[in-house]
């Protein structure tokens, strides 16, 4: 505890952006299934679709301190994540900090807690994407963390993974591994399209993906 | 487990208007304040209201393959009703699978588990009421069954019964019932509208409903 | 149980309306972080705001008898304030019920239960605060209170305290304090704007709030 | 509701008593995995092993009138099973009911609400799988049915089917398929036996199931 | 915050020891089914039973230094209190501390947060009834305040109050009404053998409480 | 997806049994109040504590297949730590699987998911901490990992780290610091020791840390 890293490696910016236009579940499919946050890493408003590298903290309960911290060491177009050392909804967040990100460059915020000043936010458009809604104020006495590793939603995110989030929820991306996923991404969405197209027109599942084979011979019987 | 029942009876088309007209906190109270899904049964979007024939699905937890073969049975005015086999929030269903259930006639889905495609679905107008949001892929890997008995957010559901769902949650009606509930339903709501009127002009609901004596009755001290 | 208490203190109504224009978020740390109900309070829909005198109610689980008995109680300006005797969701209140209260004077509902109609609700423009979103009905059988203190939320609201709501949540302001708490949290939102313009400018809340030095002395290294 | 169906058929006592010896786990997997009520439905003290005929009870939230109207209707070998009809965890029974349940026959109960006087109950071994242990007191003042259908942890259970209930939490088998269930129950478990023996002896399951050929069919690396 | 008020009132001796052998259903019972703390209080292990005065603490999220202020308040025969300002789960209380209190007089500890050194407590026979166990660790930076009002579990307690605690919770009653609640507690219990009686015997509650008629004039038909 | 790493470092059997020895709570504080799992990881029977190097499975939802394929790669004082997918309740693993994992040097298992047979599992001795109890069987069809970083119980595992495990919960220590953690908490221990006694003779913490000074800093106001 009581450490901030200050040069962290980010993803590159097209691929991030790439990333973004996918969306949550088509980079996570493109990925493996793997990476969402819990379901209960929920959007404060609907409609936001963001990307961005993490700018990570590890934070007491019901204390925001750090998030000064971090703010310092946000580059255009980084996401703060925050994960508190023990489980907590209070609202370490809300518009006098989200003004303060938003001038140093962040396009949006990931909290395994509480977030406040809802309306601000909203008439800001700064999006949040939390476990919690809560105005329960916090303290600034004890040190956490900046641009170590957490765990955020049930995720490990590592500072500077690529943090994607929509109205699906939120999903991290190793750094590693940003342009190979952009590129998986890419490749499903054009094959969804055909897809999506035959759907439309009535075409069954079963035979598109050509299941029915499958199906019977697992058992499947029809009365 | 793996089976799919082809022909179900289902509920006369004028009867199912009714009751989606009526609502859901209508109907239920019309059927003795019985059939309403549990309150984390939600809608993906506000302002729908529709009603239709449940077409059932008892899944595998993190498998979707069995939606592919209800979509097959689906015939117009038909709404999805899917019960994992042991609690599951993966996202079994998104925007293909709803431009395809679509396009053979659903109205909708109820899943007692997550969906994903928040933003697409919404554009389209396919109404979900789910248990959670979550962009977490499925496989297809293992049998369930199509059109048998399910227990879907705490109420049993056969195929064919009638599902109402609105802002309010979600509703069963038994097939065998869903005209004489009906019935009751619209009498309710001529009831209701009379009495609308004089609570709105300021008469309280303790004369119209003539409580005052019970209450006293009952011991209840004003002081 | 079984207690009417008709006359309440209120406090003054325009220290009531100064605590409604500072919000939720600022009312509660003018009042040195306390008074927040929990984070499951959420309102029915987003953009309401209000502020006013807690008529509560203390009603057995599943029985809204004395939400009539309240209604009669209401004054212009007053909110209600409902707890369930022990924990539960049902719909205890709808659309007809909101019809009364307003006649009577009610701003909005704050439930530690279920409510239903929300469609009506959000069209008629009655704001609801309330654990769930349920139809589930409810029956007339048994006695509660009105006007006696209740636990909302995990607060202790006492009835004639101040109720604070929007979309952060709820607050109370005992009613001893409104007018003090009025005072500091009307400094506290002249002291933010200042602060706002500042962070919007880009200067970190490390050098406006001075905490470099404090931060060090506690040992944060930056590496 | 208001319903009391007094006489409901039961299953074989020998086939009763047969599930009840394979145990949860056993007869749930026996009778293709299904069956199983919620996780949250866990005994009130550990080693109580039961099997017994359901009599069903839907009753109001906070109210356990019903089961004095269901102990009448016990026979010996009978497992009270109660499912409020909207979420509640009130203490519906106790050591008085528990004393009456047991005098008519009753060898345990179902319950998804609370239960009370837990020292009391464990000093008679008289067994409870509850969601709640909660001292809250019930009225008697709403009719509920019994001996109706009702879903209990998630579960459709029926009047007379059979309840197997141990440490590992509660299974429901239908009365018409008890007997066949028992003998899958009885193959399956002469079958574990000498798995047991060669597990413990240290052999793999990989080997025993023969599970490396699917393994690297399905792609597994080892690296 | 920040305040510790240092003499409180408790009851009287001889109160608290009886209601403390009525236990919790039946003391919760006798004051009108009020005072049950939350059903997610529970014991850390089963067969204790305590009866003591309030010594309560409000606590910051992850901050247990105002327990080591509160144990300096303590007299013979009290009950430690602690709420958290916003939900937190973390471990504020372990063996030292559990030395510490009893070494100046306390009987255990009502907590609605997490706690430790399980084993420890347990061999020591130093009862808790908490939230969470959770080995989780805090801090001593922030004051909170000793001997205030706090909810509790979602209960008003006072200092002085009377906590009683057994297998089946915690329930809370007000110093006011100690003596007078205990009379009822006496009474019932004197009652409760009688039909413990009876019921033993075979007798119904049907019968014993006279309920038939009532029942049939509700409408109950039996089938 | 579809890894087995077959061969992992692990810490020295010396530290791991002296990690052991100090416990969850120790170690933790040790380390700097980090490691622990989420407080739902509970074990299914009290008294046992364990250290041991963590061989970790990532599972599908309701897939089990994974386990047998970790079982090969145990050695003796190993525990494995199983975390599915997404969110899943149902019983991965019981008293085959328990008997086989213990014939290839297992201590125990983690998992954040269900376990069954609990009788059996407490009869042999073979500790699990769990998020839950389900006899929900599972499925083996789908391909997860073996001995890959994971998150279980809101926790970063790598294979090869520490696990402790005892009444508190589940603690993990990495690899790379299990010794010199091991020596703080031997420090920590021997410093206890002495606290212990002093608070047990009725000192107080106040003065025994020397808390007063920094209290009245602070401000706190005794009443």
């Amino acid at each position: 505890m009581g450490v901030v890293v200050q040069n962290i490696d980010r993803a590159d910016p097209s691929v991030i952006e790439g990333l973004g236009r996918a969306g949550v579940a088509t980079v996570h499919e493109a990925q493996g299934r793997k990476g969402c946050l819990a379901s209960h890493m929920r959007p404060i408003y609907t409609g936001a679709r963001i990307a961005g590298s993490a700018v990570t903290i590890s934070a007491p309960p019901g204390d925001n301190w750090m998030l000064h911290v971090a703010i310092e060491q946000l580059r255009e177009g980084d996401i703060l994540v925050l994960a508190p050392t023990s489980p907590c909804d209070a609202g370490y967040f809300g518009d006098l900090l989200a003004t303060s990100a938003r001038a140093r460059g962040a396009l949006g915020l990931v909290i395994e807690a509480g977030v406040r000043d809802i309306r601000e936010l909203t008439e800001m458009g700064f999006p949040v994407w939390s476990r919690a809604i809560s105005a329960q104020g916090t303290v600034k006495e004890t040190l956490g963390s900046v641009n170590v590793p957490v765990v955020c939603g049930g995720q490990a995110i590592a500072p500077g993974d690529v943090i994607v989030a929509d109205d699906d929820g939120v999903c991290v991306v190793s750094r590693a591994e940003a342009s190979e996923v952009l590129a998986r991404a890419e490749a499903r969405e054009a094959a969804e399209e055909e897809k999506r197209r035959r759907l439309a027109a009535g075409e069954l599942g079963l035979d598109i993906y050509d299941m029915r084979g499958r199906l019977a011979e697992k058992g499947l019987r029809y009365v």
